[in-house]
């Protein structure tokens, strides 16, 4: 276990000092009361003040790409040389946690003050950069569109983003012009993969899996694929007093919680499946009318594509089976479908090695959530590292948390990822 | 069959009139392009100057009570004497249909009609008076509170009801005050038993059961008991994501959809209940959130206050076994339980009788809805007379209808009720 006793304390200064700094950058809001910071708003500034000193104190060069990407760069032994690039996303959702994203850029960014510390000391610096990377955005928030920053940095933007509209009215080019970030450099700003070794995510993983399993980390297999619809069952309004049960009611509630008893029978019945009813909406929705309409969402999501394809296909065929039966008529609305994306197996299995070097079983999970990864993973090899969420994973909520011990674990677990990744392509360069 | 032959022409000229008023009153509206009359609302007016018209023609006496009450009169033989109270209500809902309560006024007033044209042509006059009532409210939407009209004239009005306020704070004795009305005068508009013999009251079916049976025309035994309340169901919201199914879940959707079938159920199992959930909204209602809330109504109706009881303690209990099993919390709120009002055993005897000589089922049948009947009942001996709703039987609704045969096979009922009331009124006499 190379530096690990060495290190001990110095790991445990920088792990307070991270949850410090997600405690002073909480402080960058949009709102007086509360966490709330959207794309490239007038928060994001201060933020990106605070990290350019941090950075600048352990001689990382920062600068700040079209997209309003804050990238930090930290030489390696010899330029020009490619990066491994570490980090997460800067934005937040309104009146949120103080660690969502945060926490991996400030992991990224102790993990380099870390090998600084070590490389001032005399040791040999490493074969290639280390870039700690504060994506702008990512939660979908301002223009209701995800991955915006790393959808730039991985070369997937698409120039009629430019003109999607805030809901105040001001256009995505505007809102870059206005930051000091110039929209025709996106292009310019593109990595190639050619310039990356790799990409490493750290994320809270608001869920309750790691709490319930008493483990601080977890390992990313695989981003999940999701199914999202919307399934309207039609039946007829009527009056809940003069019309008696049986075949002279076609109630369209009844036949969407019939349904909603079969989205949760499938989930239960595939491992690995997740399958939510989140939203309803019920027409005329009065107590003294049977519905006429019911109108529920669905969201589908498992690691494998053929297997969410299949779990759909049949909730769809049960709809209709249901409706059937029920004189009712059922119609699918807006589905759309986003693939699986797998991590990077390479870089899996060092994760793992470095957790269990540590002493803990080396937990793979599907990441349910989407996070900038998924982009990252079009250009170079992705691997995301979860951090247990107390409380059973509440996030996008002020009582998002999470453990200082976790976050040492976590570093440890990056440091460790590092050092195995410079062994590796040193054993490719001899 | 007493002078039905003699009368068949006449009958169904006066259906045809019944139908025509029904248009004409159509036009008394709050709105200029759909039929909308609120308690004492301008346009009631209209149709009280209409009505008084029409009664004039035929000998009655018109007034109007403290309450807003139409009540035309037409003298028994000898008076003073008590009268046969015949009629429904004025007001409408929003939106409304042309029936609903206004084809039980003026099928109320055809009977008179019918009546006066035989006394002209020298037959002897009733033994008592028959009074046509067109009350000004029933359905509750101004004041939110029903029934008001036949509340006061049946001796139930609370002092404290004059307090109400619509929706532009306007209260009810300002209201009343500003038709002329006046609200001191509530007391003596009272009818004492003595004064009267019975209610009776026409109205469409506002169900389905008469079309599917295709019967013109059936007796109500009694308006069914009511419970109403609102069951929220407590779960925790999560990630649609990143929660596994199983126990991590404690979805409150899931279970309060278990609970609508289960209110389905209840009701298929127990002839003549009507169990419906209506309503329901869930928090936070989003695609990709676990309902952490969700909040449904119930509404269920018997003929039989045991029965419907019975049946509430066992969906309540059921709720409570639902929301045990997944880790949910449920509560009752804002419960309200109006007992069953049974008709008069009599007048429904005689009713069956006038059917059958009509060659027709006498076909007894429970109202799910509430109406005028539901307080006349507390005065005096009351019965219904459900007439036929074409199109499952659509109310509340612009489509709403009825069959002028069936409006003319009513009015023939109602004579022959009329005539056999009379006739054990002479019975009781010898």
């Amino acid at each position: 276990m190379p530096n690990q006793d060495r290190d001990d304390t110095k790991i445990e200064t920088l792990a307070r000092r991270v949850m410090a700094r997600c405690d002073r950058l909480a402080l960058c809001s949009e709102e007086p009361d509360h966490l709330t910071r959207t794309f490239l708003s007038p928060p994001m500034r201060e933020v990106h003040a605070d990290l350019r000193e941090w950075m600048h104190s352990c001689h990382v060069t920062v600068r700040v790409d079209a997209l309003g990407n804050l990238i930090g760069r930290y030489p390696a032994a010899e330029e020009p040389a490619p990066a491994l690039l570490l980090g997460s996303h800067l934005d937040t959702v309104p009146n949120a946690g103080r660690y969502d994203g945060v926490v991996g850029v400030l992991l990224a960014l102790a993990v380099v003050e870390a090998f600084d510390a070590r490389f001032r000391s005399g040791e040999s610096r490493l074969p290639f950069a280390l870039e700690v990377i504060g994506f702008s955005e990512e939660e979908g928030v301002r223009f209701r569109t995800p991955y915006l920053g790393s959808r730039a940095l991985s070369g997937q933007w698409e120039p009629s983003l430019l003109a999607l509209r805030d809901k105040n009215g001001v256009r995505l080019d505007e809102c870059l012009d206005a930051f000091g970030q110039d929209a025709a450099a996106i292009g310019a700003a593109v990595y190639s993969p050619s310039q990356v070794v790799g990409y490493v995510e750290a994320h809270i993983e608001q869920g309750p899996v790691l709490e319930k399993q008493a483990l601080p980390v977890g390992i990313v297999s695989a981003v999940a694929g999701q199914t999202r619809c919307r399934l309207r069952f039609m039946g007829r309004a009527a009056h809940a007093g003069t019309t008696p049960m049986g075949l002279m009611r076609q109630d369209a509630l009844v036949g969407a919680a019939e349904f909603i008893g079969a989205v949760e029978a499938a989930g239960q019945a595939t491992p690995g499946l997740v399958a939510t009813v989140g939203a309803i909406t019920v027409l005329p929705n009065a107590s003294n009318v049977i519905p006429g309409a019911a109108q529920i969402s669905l969201d589908v999501r498992h690691a494998r594509n053929t297997v969410r394809e299949e779990a759909v296909a049949g909730l769809l065929e049960q709809a209709q089976r249901i409706a059937g039966r029920r004189g009712l008529h059922c119609q699918t609305l807006d589905r759309y479908d986003f693939a699986a994306v797998p991590m990077d197996a390479d870089l899996r299995t060092l994760l793992a090695e470095a957790v269990e070097e540590l002493g803990f079983p080396a937990h793979e999970m599907v990441s349910g959530a989407g996070h900038d990864a998924v982009m990252m993973a079009q250009l170079a090899p992705s691997a995301m590292l979860f951090l247990r969420g107390p409380n059973g994973g509440i996030s996008h909520h002020p009582d998002e948390t999470v453990f200082e011990e976790d976050v040492a674990t976590a570093l440890r677990v990056l440091v460790s990822l590092v050092e195995k990744v410079a062994a590796s392509k040193e054993d490719e360069n001899e």
